[in-house]
């Protein structure tokens, strides 16, 4: 491509607001607008100079941008959004509904491919940078298994659960992978762990006025799905020490490929993230996406897919011959 | 493909033995024959019934084989090998001489081109796994800095070298990551670490009859390059001692991408290898490629590749449905 690659945010929560400060990092992308559900007026972007426009405005912008970056949710943004938009434009989004992902791959490939566009789905770090180091696990070392860790972390889903409970003002949620179950993989015994033995969760909750903390304990620990099947503990802490000690995003968590390539040689492929700052990094994730997929747009691939049909190569701004030089 | 992918090896070492065993565990890939410049009937394989022919049989293969994994070394057996048999096969290596790629890239580039197949070349740990983490940091991560230690493990040049030395019976050098550099950029410091604060050398060695120990550790401990820029400790070890504890081949390391995607949030990627036989592991590297390498040369996509160029799921032997639906 000739000049930069120019890029649309579809979407300004803590997502967009991490792929605007994402873009700022790199010499070869260009941010050309945000494009928003709600009154432009009212969105502050971190530069003051970001365009800030209606999704529709869309309309009349296929000569403007490269690529577009998806900042919604999976649960309904997602679901309708990319592929909509993958019929008019190349996208990248981060969708993480593990379970729905083959449904989403379809209807955006259907829409990509109709469209002549290229659309990356599931990009960011589960599904995404650890899925890779499942696969080359996997592809790597056949006789073996494979663990995810995900922690300590804050999970966005479990502390909403936490405050959907009567009686609880505000709460957030830690994920914390168990230090003997990772102790036993990383030591090469291939255990067998259950949901329980694998991760434990902590919850910091500030109780409404007058709420019973017992009933709200009960309330969360018996939660089906949850938190029924951990060990959950649940501390009750004043507002201002929420608002202190709990305001970050933090997460990370690791993949783990533990196997044999003969009976005396056990080796391990560990892959581990630890994350101040979740968001950004999905973000991240998401600015080295859209340059492959603008490139391959440019190239004439089209299309859905998702990061393992992504030579990684791609995702740098250097070029092959650099690379080799530099990296390899 | 229709059937299985058909595979040679050229070179029986520890690497083409490796590669036997990696093959054996793999359910679409076949073995038709090790390829030798020695005596064929001077190699044992693993397996009894493995044909065991002299390299110029390769001549009338063009049809039984998908593609070669090239066992031998990069000192001088790669830099000849691969452009003189990707002027007629598909092949892999590990080539791993970090200085020389470029030109050994060009050269096989232009026997592959010119030929119509595929070469993927400096695939393995390092050059290869390693390159892959250093590349998705970067991508990833602009703002930041990558680290790379090695170890601890068996470095089979710095043995060599050892080995060379008068008064020197046998012996072993051990790469070691340095505990304090490796906590300092674990904890997001991003330090500027000198070669001697990454890493220190251990060398266990077996004299001579007669040979003066002070001579013989100064010798090591002063060598140019190897030694010198090290803080190397040398211990001296009876012969049975060295066959008992030093017989094996470890080794691993990691790869650390410290970075920072705005002033609070520090973000740390790293992938770390535990390798009971770092020949067996590089053979089954080589072996996922060469899944690699055959799906590319059956689909058109010709020339020199590195790991770079290879879209992660062409290395497993799942379809494109299955991985989505399975690890993404």
């Amino acid at each position: 491509m000739a000049g930069p690659i120019c890029v649309g945010i579809v979407g300004y929560g803590n997502l967009g607001r991490g792929v605007e400060r994402a873009l700022a990092l790199t010499s070869d992308m260009r941010l050309v607008g945000v494009f928003t559900r709600r009154d432009p007026a009212a969105v502050r972007t971190l530069e003051a100079d970001v365009a800030v426009r209606p999704l529709s405005a869309l309309e009349g912008q296929g000569d403007q941008v490269d690529v577009l970056i998806l900042c919604g949710g999976s649960k309904s943004d997602l679901p309708e959004q990319t592929p909509a938009l993958a019929s008019r434009f190349s996208v990248v989004d981060s969708f993480d509904t593990h379970a729905r992902i083959p449904e989403h791959f379809a209807a955006v490939d259907a829409a990509a491919r109709g469209a002549g566009t290229t659309a990356v789905i599931s990009t960011g770090w589960d599904p995404g940078l650890f899925s890779l180091q499942r696969l080359y696990g996997e592809a790597i070392l056949p006789q073996g298994e494979t663990y995810t860790f995900w922690g300590r972390g804050l999970s966005q889903g479990h502390s909403d659960a936490i405050r959907r409970v009567p009686g609880v003002a505000a709460g957030v949620q830690y994920t914390i992978p168990s230090e003997e179950a990772v102790a036993r993989v990383r030591a090469g015994d291939q255990p067998q762990l259950s949901t329980r033995e694998k991760h434990t969760r902590e919850c910091f909750v500030v109780l409404d006025d007058g709420a019973d903390p017992d009933a709200v304990r009960e309330a969360i620990v018996t939660m089906p799905d949850y938190f029924e099947p951990y060990d959950t503990t649940v501390r009750f802490v004043l507002a201002e020490e929420l608002a202190r000690e709990h305001a970050g995003a933090p997460h990370g968590g690791f993949v783990i490929r533990s196997g044999t390539t003969s009976e005396d040689a056990a080796q391990t492929m560990q892959f581990q993230l630890a994350l101040q700052s979740n968001p950004e990094f999905t973000s991240s994730v998401l600015v080295a996406y859209a340059r492959a997929a603008a490139r391959l747009a440019a190239s004439g691939h089209h299309g859905a897919m998702t990061p393992f049909d992504i030579a990684p190569g791609l995702l740098s701004p250097k070029s092959a011959e650099q690379l080799r030089a530099e990296l390899l």
